[in-house]
């Protein structure tokens, strides 16, 4: 670096003013009295949570500030905001005392009506548009979606079941809620209810302290002690709430890694995720709305999925949406196949014909009464497409949906396969499936049909879409896709062989402890 | 942020001075009128990708000023710039205009003989020595030494392929030409060829624009249009096509993450990519010539394989090469054993004592009149080792390199057990192999082989190699190549026992489609 | 943030001096003459690591300056600096001369007894308390607590053991020296010993220099030719030796990211890692005392498990520990089930009942007379819960904790399962076990049985700790678990259902070759 030691440091000085998204406003927005209450206590005890929120736009901006801004530059959605809101921070007291007497969990703490789970209502008292947005995207919906689908509980059961070996029989029974809480609803969210109060003692004296069930998560999906679903923190982390944070593709992570839906890690190896990787430090993660080529070089997955997006001239190429799935026109993971975006975001009433929760039949055809049509594909298609034209011409952006639709078919057609394989096993008696009204997830072999569709194909069709293909092919893709299929085909010969007649082969069937007898019946099977 | 729009500006610009590396000659270079031409309607329709290229070198250095830098710190290679190139930007036009009748794919457009695809021909009118070694580099032949190569095209069938199960029967067939282009091609290169002009209803009119095959692609060994082999834009990411984005290892990771080449984790876990990780911020990835212990402290991928390095004083360490090999005495991935670097990088003419298009035997001999010599390879050995001797004690290097070389050995003696067991499956007809001219990646067992070697027995190395030895031992490395072979050897006992006399054993085949029979004929197997 | 206009600037500016690592106290110190010495030929010849400690503290600080700051803020633990290194920087002589005598690999060179090898006694003439405390981390026993254990043994040569197929049989012999330092020791630690002296052309002339066996490395425990355990680089990365590289994740991920210690991974899927993946260029790495919610708004690895942190007043919330498991009640990784915390860091005469060398019973009770009791888990539970109460109130800690400690109970219970189907082969005779006195790693059916404690269960306890869901479910978690279990289950019917009645079932052995036999014997096993 040959500029001066003077040019450095002040171009250090305002990078980091860009970049940390530290608005200038500082120095103005003074606290409620309430939240300087909360504070006298809580900043000596919790200075990692109030250190948060001091870097917050909370903390510096009063929401009648905010309402200053332009429309399209406002981080708020509100027409008129609540008198009690306008002219301080949004601090401690404004969240945790908002809404009292909404909230179930609200417990008398120092002369305030205080509850510790600040849910999406609290939230929409200045951005509702969002949490209005937030309430038909299906993550909103994800609790529910989990634990009323019946295939979804076999499944969740096989994998978090507790299991003993007695007298040579694998039983499992249901697991404890914690283990459920510590795993699924860790990203589904939980249900967190108020059990009752308790007292303790603490450093500042003996207080009446709420005990929540389902405590702690943030969950997408929980289920609030207001009834409201989702948590805001999910994306937008406590205590800094910050927009830019919810733009970078961490946040999505931590739901958004695994095999099931490797979406970031695909991203990852994508030339997308090389160009953030290598730029993120030179974009401004803050500035709303967002311009294109200017704040940010190359999509995060709130670009695609969220952000409102500006071109130089500040023409929107994409509105803002809380959504999601607006600019998704199918549904590409979690399922046995690929389909057509489901109409609701409540899905717990989706079943095919042959009387599954499913969206499509065992065989892949869409169960149509529950997905969105062919026009409506169309309308997501492009809106997605428009920003893809934000930086690729049309020849780039047909031929990329073209081959991402192409696979969307073939890894379909390789899961047919697979699961024709299985259920000619079934047929045969060599496993127990919906006919013999037994879990369909419950055997070793079943476990390797569903990392045949759950894990593999899914990861085809992601890295189809992301353009991650290193991904799709030898990490977690067709490798290990047609694999799967190849050793399933052998155990069905090999199996075959053996000449097993009997229903459910010896070794390969898992008792239902006590817990899941009631579950079992509620099923609904094919007939 | 309410810092006035000039500060903002001015902030903005030292920002980008400080940290995307962009040149100190900025705001000098004029725009040809073409590229006006293009930006005036282009700038409004794709900011994304102009918005890049604003931040591009190419868009703020003119040619003829890069050529008056000392010759050391030149990015460009020319000796003479051809006069159309030399004083206005490299802008839109330049690129996309130049050599016109080369390119079979170029169109009339608004008065200008435009091609979409721009090809390393087009590069070489400032960096011709790059595009020279690049050719000379086995990634410029990476296309035709996959699909000319009939094994990897049996294994491509077998991961790739679209199967279907049919009345207790596996078929396979070959993979259609989108599969292809979204899995191995992603990477090895598609062909983009010209299909021909097709109307489009445009924003701007109606216009006859190009329809390509092939396309989108940035795959390193693409086959132009216009006959040429490469996309610079692999590494160096259009618009920006920064030096310093391809030195960081993130661009790497695109093609070598997944478990067949998994160098970008092996180096995430050690300890030069601890440092990286950590210091990152504070290198200068644009310096030319890259001054070890000033602009970087610790090594990434390019700094060992490509980059012009220096010592403070400006002595050389390595020249900077887009052969890459130049430093590589071994091959050790994408192969059954590890064996002397090939001669040439087209290496469709290789083929071993068996008749089979591999660099060794199935029982490891190297085949070497197609390989390095002894010669050459410590040649290489010295050429890197005088890489690592800039920052370690001869007995360090020394050494590291012999325990390298060791892995090499003891991974390729596990491999050679894991093929004994499969051999002795073909000989007792448990699965079929070479001598019965049939596929030898077709198979469930076949493929827990090829895992052995493609990933395993290579991570190990690998990880040795580049010293992040976690993810050669627990992560995908020894325990999984040493557990395979212990897997086979039961699979092999058991099958015996079962008495199995067919040449193939029931539920292992898998047929082949129509589009396959042509292809298994060409392969030449084993007398 | 409320500081003033200027005072934001000056800080920004003084943290990116600092977390660039350059202290701001640059300029003043001067180097010893015998490290000029050092400098005026190896700078040119070794500029990386030149470099590298060019940008350390080391370089630019005197100790006696180090020893002016107040206690809390000091780097340095010493309550007198000897005379030598008080007055110029730590440079090259000052280490790799310092206690020459203690140094078996001292050698002559240039009139300078120098050793190659700095090893914890070199550092403790600043660093005492750290170097005291780490004595006492099972860290520093990491090379004797892996050889001197025989199951470990059986197990390190059922995966990096050399394998032979002949004659129809599967033979392994130990691993070669450079594949123990290649694989498990390069993070566990080698014994570094001088070989002797061997005369060697270099460009300065010839010289004696010492030739070490098994060298390079800077695992955890390395035996030194001092005789002492551990290397500091390790954590502090040669030559800049930094506190604040120490502090990011990106060291621990090292030897903490493969399927047997997933902390890095489980850390980046959580909230913790999302933040500090997002926000870590805004942190100060550098500051002592570390401030909760100014330094850092999010733990690294380090702040929980290390450092000394402080509130914004200053209290004390976290002494700095080397020794950390001081803040852990519970060993959740490593062996096959979680117990509480071994007492000693020398666990190398830990004996269970059954006379195995495990702190467990096969069936899961602790082994307790080598266990922290109650009171002690209690002590290091509270500690731990300290730093999280620092962000997080009571009810979320305590949920927290309990979901944590749920997922121990439930997560071994798996692992008894899998472990009694283990059990009952071992039974039958359908695979050897230590009855029969044979080693319990070194067949398929046994591997698949370690993975599911090693890597599954394992790493279920880790999300569970440190709260990364997505990890302990799909990646490599209950997922895994589960059906490592029922595919086992499967295994022992098919194979009891074969009517297996040898001792051990052909084709699952594994011959030990000349150098185990030895071994094996000294193993004791159960009667």
């Amino acid at each position: 670096m040959k500029q001066s030691r003077h040019r450095v440091a002040f171009g250090m000085v305002l990078t980091l003013l860009c970049l940390a998204g530290a608005p200038s406003e500082a120095a103005a927005a003074a606290n409620s009295a309430a939240t300087e209450d909360c504070l006298s206590c809580h900043g000596g005890i919790h200075p990692g949570a109030i250190g948060d929120w001091k870097h917050s736009r909370h903390a510096q901006v009063t929401p009648a500030e905010a309402m200053q801004k332009p429309v399209r530059e406002r981080r708020v959605s509100t027409d008129k905001l609540p008198d009690n809101l306008a002219n301080h921070t949004v601090g401690c007291a404004e969240c945790h005392t908002s809404n009292a007497d909404k909230h179930k969990d609200t417990f008398e703490h120092n002369g305030y009506q205080v509850h510790v789970v600040v849910s999406p209502v609290d939230c929409a008292g200045c951005h509702p548009a969002e949490v209005e947005q937030y309430g038909h995207n299906i993550m909103s919906h994800a609790y529910g979606n989990l634990v009323n689908n019946t295939l979804y509980q076999d499944l969740e059961k096989s994998v978090n079941g507790a299991y003993a070996f007695t007298e040579g029989r694998l039983v499992v029974s249901d697991p404890n809620p914690s283990t459920r809480e510590d795993s699924c609803l860790a990203c589904h969210g939980t249900v967190v209810e108020l059990k009752g109060l308790k007292q303790k003692d603490t450093d500042m004296g003996t207080m009446d302290l709420p005990e929540l069930s389902g405590w702690p998560n943030q969950g997408v999906g929980r289920v609030n002690p207001d009834g409201s679903l989702g948590s805001c923190a999910s994306c937008h982390a406590r205590h800094e709430f910050s927009l830019g944070m919810a733009r970078k593709p961490y946040t999505c992570s931590q739901c958004h890694s695994g095999p099931d839906v490797p979406a970031y890690k695909i991203y990852s190896v994508s030339k997308h995720g090389n160009i953030f990787a290598s730029r993120e430090k030179g974009w401004d993660f803050e500035a709303v709305p967002w311009k294109l080529g200017k704040d940010l070089t190359a999509p995060t997955c709130a670009t695609c999925h969220v952000s409102l997006l500006v071109n130089d001239e500040g023409a929107v190429i994409a509105e803002r949406s809380h959504q999601m799935s607006d600019r998704l026109p199918w549904r590409i993971f979690g399922l046995i196949y690929a389909h057509p975006y489901p109409k609701s975001p409540d899905i717990t009433n989706v079943k095919n014909r042959g009387g599954l929760p499913l969206p499509t039949e065992l065989t892949g055809e869409p169960v149509n009464e529950f997905l969105i049509d062919g026009r409506e594909q169309a309308a997501r298609r492009n809106s997605m497409q428009r920003i893809c034209l934000a930086c690729h011409a049309e020849q780039w952006v047909q031929g990329h949906w073209s081959r991402f639709e192409n696979t969307i078919r073939t890894s379909d057609a390789t899961t047919l396969a697979t699961t024709q394989v299985l259920s000619t096993a079934w047929e045969k008696g060599l496993a127990r499936g919906p006919a013999q009204n037994d879990s369909i997830f419950n055997e070793a072999i079943e476990r390797k049909w569903a990392e045949q569709w759950l894990f593999y194909a899914n990861a085809v069709r992601f890295s189809a879409a992301m353009l991650g293909a290193d991904y799709g092919v030898f990490e977690l893709g067709r490798w290990h896709a047609s694999r799967t299929l190849l050793e399933m085909r052998e155990w069905l010969a090999q199996m075959s062989m053996a000449g097993e007649k009997v229903n459910k082969p010896a070794g390969s069937e898992v008792k239902a402890g006590s817990g899941s007898e009631t579950r079992h019946k509620a099923v609904p099977r094919k007939q």
